[in-house]
Formats: C-alpha cells, sequence, structure tokens
C-alpha cells in the first residue's frame, strides 16, 4: 500500500468543531425534549440581506440563457468582485490594494489552511493560543508540528499567550519565527488589537523577516474607529502580511462559502538560494493549479453586499448578532462567570469557574 | 524573509489553460474582428438545466427565510446529495458505494489537486502522458517531482504514454509506482478502457500495493454500453481505487463549481512503522480541516440532476456536446488531420500535421 501522510497521525483525535457536533448531536439523542443553544461554532442565523437575494435570483436566471451563461470563471474570481473589495473593503480607509492582490475563494478556512502550501515545511510557526484549529491543524498535517504533548501543545509550534492579564495581546516570540498567525477581532477572545501593537508587530515581521497572515474575518464587528480594519492601514505591512477577509460573519455566507485573501506585490519569500520571491505570483500560481475560484452566483451575491442597500442590511445584522453577544456576555456575568469580548467582536470568551476544565464545562 | 516551497520553481512557466487564455486574449487584441471558436479548455456553453434553474431558485428562496436558512453544512456535503449520488450513480449500476464513502467538494479541480496531499512525499507518481496538467502540478508542487528536463518531463515520474499505436491504453508500469492517476473517458484523447483493461490496472494496484485515483469526469459521454461508468464496477477495486466524479461536464456546473470523490472503506494505506491506515479516514479529516463544504444552494442544483426532469434534461446536453465533437471531428478530418475520440467523450486528440509542434499548430 502506498505511503500515507504520517503527519495525520500527529493531529488531536478530531477538529474541534466536528467533536462539538458529535458531542452535541448525543446530548441532543439524550435528551430528546431538550432546546439547545449552540454556542460551539460562530455560525450565522439570520436569512441573507435582500440586496443578496435579489442579486443570487438575477444571476441565477442569467444561468438560465444561452447568451448570459458563465462557464469556467477567473481562477481568482471576477474582476466585478474584485473591483468591489479594493474600492470598499480598502479604498474607502485610504488603504491602496490592487485588484491583482485579491484573490477571492470559497472560504477563510480554506485561505488560511492552504496559505501554508507557499511556504517551506521547515518554516516556523507562531500561533496564538488560544487559536482557531485550523491555523494549528493545517500545520500540522504539513509536517511543521511532530507530536503534541500532554497538553495537546506541539513542539514544532511557537505558541503566544493571549491571557486575561495580557488583555489577550501575545507578547513578540521570545525565538525567531517565520509565519505569525494573527486574527483580530480575535476569534475565539473577541479581543481587537491597536493600530501601535499592530505596529509592534509589522515592525518586528519585517526586523527579523518573518510573514505575518493577519485573519480579519470579523472586521465588520469593530465599532471602536481607533481599532484599524485592515493591517494595511498600518504602514510597512505590506511587505510582510497577508490578509484574510470573509463573507461569512459580515453579510451572513457561512452556508454560501465565500471570501478573499490580499497578496500585496511588495510581500516577498525567500529561495534556497537567497533570491527573494514573490508571494503573490506563489499564491497566483497555487491558486491557478488548483482551484476554479468559486461558483459565478455566489460571486454576483457577494458584489451585492457593497450596494447601498447590501451595506445597510449587513449593518442591521452586524447589529442583530451585536446585541446577542451583549445578551450572552449580560447573561454569563449575571450567573458570575467572568467575560471578555463582544465588544468589537462577535465572541464571548469565558473563565470556567475554578476545578473545570473547558471540556468539562460544555459538558 | 520565509522560505518558499521550493517546488514551486520546478512547475512550467505557466498553467497550460492559462497559457492558452493568455495567447487567445493576445491574438484576439491583435485580430479584434476575428471570431474565435476556442478549443482549448474544455467548457460548457449550454444555460444549466431548467430542473437546476427551479431548484436553484427554491433554494435561493430558503436562504431569504429564517426558518429554512442554511449556515454552515456539513464539510463532506449534505446527506441529501450523497444519497441520491449513492443511490443513481452506484446502486442503478450494481455498484454499491456509501453515502459516508462519498466526499462532496467544490470540483474535479480541487479533488484531483488535492488527493495528493493524504500521501508521503516519497510516493512515487504515475502519470498518462498526455496528462490533465492538473495531476502532475499538484505533485510537483508537493515535491515528488524534482525539475522537469527539456521536454517538459520530470524524472521524478513515471510516465505511461498513450498514442494512437497503443490505442491510448497504456502499458503497466516498469518500475514500482504508488500513486498512478487514469482518466476515462480520458481527458485529452477521448480514448475509453474497456472492463478487461480496468481489471488488469486493478491486478496490477492489487499486487503491487499500489492506489488508482481514477478520473471519471466524463463518464456521462460513454455511449459503448461495455465500457463502465465507474471503476467500482470491476471487482477488487475498492480497496485499490478512488473515484473523482464532477458535475461539471454533464449538467453544465464548470461555474457553479461541484463534485465529489469516493474513497471506499476498504482503501488503506501504510504508516512508517507498518500498520495500515484507512484512506476515508484519512480524506475525512483532510476535508474536515481544510473546507466548509460547496455552498448548499449549489447542492441542492445538483440533487435536481437526478430528477427524471433533471436526467433528461442533462442527456439532451450530453447529445449536444456529442454533435459538437462529432462536427469537429469531421472537420478536421475533412482538413486532411488524423484524429481520434468523441466516440465515448466529449474529447478530440489531433495528430499535427508533420513539422508542426503543438504551439505551433494552435498559433
Amino acid at each position: 500500500m502506498p505511503r500515507v501522510n504520517e503527519s495525520y497521525a500527529n493531529l488531536k483525535a478530531s477538529y474541534l468543531f466536528a467533536e462539538i457536533k458529535r458531542r452535541t448531536a448525543a446530548f441532543r439523542e439524550a435528551h430528546p425534549g431538550a432546546a439547545v443553544i449552540s454556542l460551539g461554532i460562530g455560525d450565522v442565523t439570520l436569512p441573507l440581506p435582500p440586496a443578496v437575494i435579489r442579486a443570487l435570483q438575477d444571476a441565477v436566471g442569467e444561468m438560465a440563457r444561452a447568451e448570459t451563461f458563465k462557464g469556467y470563471g477567473p481562477y481568482v474570481g471576477y474582476d466585478f468582485l474584485r473591483a468591489e473589495i479594493a474600492a470598499h473593503d480598502f479604498a474607502a480607509r485610504v488603504v491602496k490594494v490592487d485588484v491583482d492582490e485579491i484573490f477571492v475563494s470559497d472560504g477563510g478556512k480554506s485561505d488560511s489552511a492552504n496559505l501554508q502550501e507557499i511556504f517551506a515545511t521547515e518554516c516556523v510557526v507562531a500561533l496564538m493560543d488560544p487559536v482557531y484549529p485550523v491555523y494549528a491543524d493545517s500545520n500540522v498535517i504539513a509536517g511543521r508540528s511532530g507530536p503534541a504533548d500532554e497538553s495537546g501543545r506541539y513542539a514544532g509550534f511557537v505558541y503566544l499567550p493571549c491571557t486575561a492579564k495580557n488583555g489577550f495581546q501575545p507578547a513578540l516570540p521570545d525565538r525567531r519565527v517565520d509565519l505569525i498567525y494573527l486574527c483580530y477581532p480575535n476569534n475565539p477572545t473577541g479581543a481587537v488589537m491597536t493600530r501601535e501593537a499592530l505596529r509592534r508587530w509589522i515592525d518586528y515581521a519585517r526586523a527579523n523577516e518573518a510573514t505575518i497572515l493577519y485573519d480579519a474575518a470579523y472586521e465588520a464587528y469593530i465599532r471602536d474607529p481607533a481599532i484599524p480594519h485592515s493591517i494595511y492601514e498600518v504602514e510597512g505591512a505590506r511587505e510582510v502580511a497577508i490578509e484574510c477577509r470573509s463573507f461569512s460573519k459580515n453579510a451572513g455566507f457561512t452556508g454560501m462559502r465565500l471570501a478573499y485573501t490580499v497578496v500585496p506585490r511588495e510581500a516577498r519569500g525567500r529561495a534556497a538560494g537567497g533570491e527573494t520571491v514573490s508571494l503573490n505570483t506563489l499564491w497566483l500560481r497555487r491558486t491557478s493549479t488548483k482551484s476554479n475560484g468559486p461558483p459565478y452566483i455566489v460571486q454576483k451575491a457577494a458584489a451585492a453586499v457593497y450596494t447601498p442597500d447590501g451595506q445597510a442590511e449587513v449593518r442591521a445584522l452586524i447589529d442583530r448578532y451585536m446585541d446577542n453577544a451583549r445578551i450572552i456576555r449580560d447573561g454569563l456575568a449575571a450567573a458570575g462567570l467572568t467575560v471578555y469580548g463582544g465588544a468589537n467582536a462577535p465572541y464571548i470568551w469565558l473563565r470556567t469557574p475554578p476545578g473545570l476544565s473547558s471540556w468539562e464545562f460544555f459538558e
């Protein structure tokens, strides 16, 4: 039989959210009458905005007629969508991101899992702790971790603890790292990063020739006007940062699957011979080799998010989810628990009561 | 700067179909009046079947109402679609494939690019020659090829020449290989593989502990009733074969992005310690770690392909494309060229006139 990728054996027993699903299903089966409010995976519950629905209906109509039917699209996404992204998500915040730096994809999960593929196996990865499991697991599978210890941590990774004590702002790594995964507004702690803190990370990456993989999937939840929505709002980021964005949590696209990644032309890596290599070129090559882009109708739907109606409707969705966050936060606090987050992010992070592990608390 | 994945440097200058697009665009710009019939990438041109359009409209309606809205779906695809696939694509041909052996994805391109990830880097890959570039390029990027020689072939791959002389039926490899990519009906030669030929490959894989990655994306074009549509129609395949299927070329989903891969429970690989590992388990883990499945609305659209209306409409589409193939084949033959394919596949393969390379003929 062919030899398998041994690194899979280093993964924990199951993907976190698959395990949450499994335990929840088991509970529901054992307690058929119980009403379960899922606080596990951060999914959306409200319908798609009307502007998005109209765009979808129009796009489905186009697919029904030979004159307007669309076959294979561009590997990197349609320009009509990339142009809206460049204008609304960046130019409107006085950030210059060009259309050919935007790669439209089928999800923030796949982008954050796949980005590591353009880097060498020997790259040292720094991860926030706690961490969105995809950053860790994709690098475990790629062979960058080695086996986990008893606490579930991997010797090959550099962990950046985010605790209430440091305000969920990790300290700079104490050893050389190549790839730094940062996610702000943070999943799962709900923390945000100030411009000054971002600048420290960018300075670090520039001085140490590291690349930051910045996940801004929750930027739409930022309410404090001083907090950057994009890492490119901070000078010097274009050389050292790749940014991931998603339509999942602003426009409710978790079941629609659409996201994008920005890889600036200035971002570079280094080949064995010492010469520099464009990360934009590598990611373009990876994307065109392995993907045909997301569905046309979904890209049309995403473009509608940027219309005036779409923008207003998305704001209303976010207000509603932030209201949910407030209810959860207040309820947990009233129950005597210490809670964080929920101010510039939909996430609530809580301290389990003394003596209870996270899984015990979950059960 | 972080070290990059050096294997990208081993790829040819550009992805084949990206290069075709580039040259075609350059020609169109230089000849604005010319009508270009694209014979490059095999795309569809006819609108989606009416049954699919109705299902899409219904699904969009569901996404517009909170009671029926769908957020994150199953990583591996919805059971309503997997059940239709198991019943219509397999049980109807007296092949037993269970729902948990079916992994729904966003495309045959990504599936055939990603499958190699569950295998070890040292696996030796056998490729038909000519080959759908994705099989080769994904393994180049994974570090299994080494650099290419002047002819564009990689020392690390075992090539299986498919020529008019051998009826486009490759001989068994003359050295040990681990992974064998077979595609029938074949892209690009248009050849099919008989039951007896498939049995030889399965026997070979069983005797040599190899795994066959069988791409049956064009099975709907088979007209000869003696030709298997699935490799699992041949006994013994479940232990040694993974099969990829797509909705692109039957139902016109190239712009919709939907496909699936079958990984039977009996398919195994081997770990370094000698113990066997379930490939189904590995692929499930890969899928749940890196994907959230394709969009709900696209999966609903795909399920409509299996309705009686959908089946009749898909047959009409295929008849039309086969008629196109006949026209192209007859036209090229009338122009004095030797042509193959087009009988059980939409592809036409031709011999360029003496002294003309493929690219010269293209130009």
